[in-house]
């Protein structure tokens, strides 16, 4: 298996067993460990939010069980706490942010809170974030923006796991881009977030570890073939072809050239364990009130519905972004989430402060 | 075929006999035809330019074979001449741009002009336009942003034809992409500009025309089921499965929500010769200079060279977004256009006066 696609000590497999946790115990262990890490209190109940959104959301690769390596960045002083990010509005609506190292949902929930306000007067506001760290899924942060009546969008880039189409070496982040609609219905808004890779590597090494296949169009091997063997694969692919990658590229561009980051190879800080970031991030609000649009405008909400009701298969509605995972959120915050016991374990011993991971 | 794929009398096949034809005759037949149609002269220059870019970059959908159905809507009073937009800065960097019906690229022409300006002083300026026709290729739009020192970002809406992922009817619009970077060299600026559909109508119709089956993954018949016979084919597939769905959808929703214009089965006047124009355009600008940002920043030049030589097959390099249309638009520059023989004739009675569309 390539570099980029091994594992950096986190449990992958969704193959061991399982626990059910209870979402306010997950919360406060948490906290807790990211308490006891060194973190300021109001940061770690930021970070353990952003954390706890990955696993409600059903995208547990973003959730818990980034704790562990983001602990041990902390243990080794890559990651600050109770440092102020430094943001200057360069001009009226542009806000540069320099997170000084800091945590990516702190310092991303800072930038937004800056912009949301903003863009409440000036209509558009947008914000370049760099030395923040990983700043997990996109989809609350827009979300959060949306819910102000705000158009959201959100791009991050992070280290190079996709290969260029036609390529074998793993070039490009996975660059996810988010997008957040209101829809008049504040419980509801569009809300897309994908990656611009196939498939999350997170995937790939569970199927490693469980000895299963990649199907075609998931990797390639040191000759660009797909990669069938998850020992052959190099690179993840971009999802969609050409296409995926011609925008995973545009994403890379845009964020590297507008927060003075890092692109391909040179991108580092969120699987690793031992590097500064060099990732960015960005955010732009436009708020509708402000320009006097009105929410949900050419009915958003039947449209919708109609594209929700055009399935091929009536007992299989459209799903249209952000369904899935409202759903799960729902279910999860009522009946826990479904760890896996490694990754439940290592963030009990974090909070009880048994053991250490450096 | 499905409604939508039908062909509204435009020639479409690639099959027929092929005249290459100098772009200066090109050029002066288009503004012949457009003035003998009662556009203004400035107008008519603006319009043949970017019909021509389509032919120019290799996307002849997009170029002089579009002029008949628009001169057909011109007599039809469907699109107005010498009527200037409207255009307001709700903020000091929103414009609201009502485009009274006019052409698409004089429209988008004064708008990009107007946010291209004013991102100078602000930064950022994002123009939302709403009754402009059709915009033609996106490319040259964000690329004339570009060469200003902005990154740039279009996106447009147009008639239904695309299906919802798990769904069989055509209820989005292809709802292209265009993203434009400076790379610190002026020649080259990347250049994004992708549709979300897997593939084009005119591509659809032209193996129609030829009798040959369509790939899988083209287009859907009534059932959902991948239609490889032309004529069972009701909606072109998104590009890259329910990613792509995803995305092409966000782009409906936020077009349609800045520029208060449609979405789905009601957005009109692209392909069409009866209907007003119901669709959108939004444009983002942001300079560069204005933020105290260098072009190129991250080596970005040097990057997209090591994306080129990472192929697979060392003969044929990773091809960057805009590679092809760069060497398609200087051969074709240098050459001529191969256009067949049906629509250059059309071109040229249009031009000539002989003969009439109504």
């Amino acid at each position: 298996m390539g570099v980029a696609l091994r594992s950096y000590g986190e449990p992958v497999s969704a193959s061991a067993a399982v626990v059910t946790v209870p979402i306010p115990q997950l919360r406060t262990a948490l906290v807790r460990a990211l308490v006891r890490a060194g973190v300021a209190e109001d940061e770690a109940h930021l970070q353990a939010e952003n954390l706890l959104e990955g696993d409600l959301r059903g995208h547990p690769s973003h959730g818990a069980r980034r704790l562990p390596l983001l602990v041990e960045r902390i243990h080794r002083g890559l990651v600050t706490s109770g440092v102020p990010p430094t943001m200057t509005w360069t001009t009226e609506s542009v806000l540069e942010v320099d997170g000084r190292d800091g945590l990516g949902a702190v310092v991303a929930h800072q930038a937004i809170d800056e912009i949301s306000d903003r863009a409440r007067s000036t209509g558009i506001a947008l914000a370049c974030v760099r030395k923040a760290h990983h700043v997990g899924m996109l989809a609350p942060h827009v979300e959060r923006i949306a819910q102000g009546g705000m158009i959201a969008i959100a791009m991050t880039t992070s280290e190079a796991l996709v290969h260029p189409w036609g390529g074998t070496k793993a070039l490009l982040g996975t660059n996810p881009l988010g997008i957040a609609i209101p829809t008049g219905r504040a419980d509801a808004p569009f809300v897309l977030d994908m990656s611009t890779a196939a498939v999350s590597r997170g995937r790939i090494l569970d199927h490693a570890e469980r000895g299963l296949p990649l199907p075609p169009g998931w990797a390639v091997d040191d000759e660009g073939t797909p990669a069938t063997d998850p020992a052959t694969a190099q690179a993840i692919s971009p999802f969609g072809g050409p296409k995926g990658f011609a925008l995973g590229l545009a994403l890379e561009l845009l964020v590297a050239q507008l927060t003075q980051t890092e692109v391909g190879a040179r991108v580092h800080g969120t699987l690793d364990a031992t590097e500064p970031v060099t990732k960015g991030d960005v955010f732009l609000a436009v708020s509708l009130e402000r320009l006097g649009i009105a929410m949900g405008g050419p009915d958003i909400l039947g449209y919708l519905e109609e594209l929700r009701g055009s399935s091929a298969d009536p007992a299989t509605p459209v799903l249209i972004p952000g369904d899935r995972a409202r759903v799960a959120r729902e279910r999860h915050t009522r009946d826990g989430v479904h760890l896996s016991r490694e990754v439940w374990e290592g963030v009990r011993r974090l909070a009880d402060r048994k053991g250490s991971t450096t």
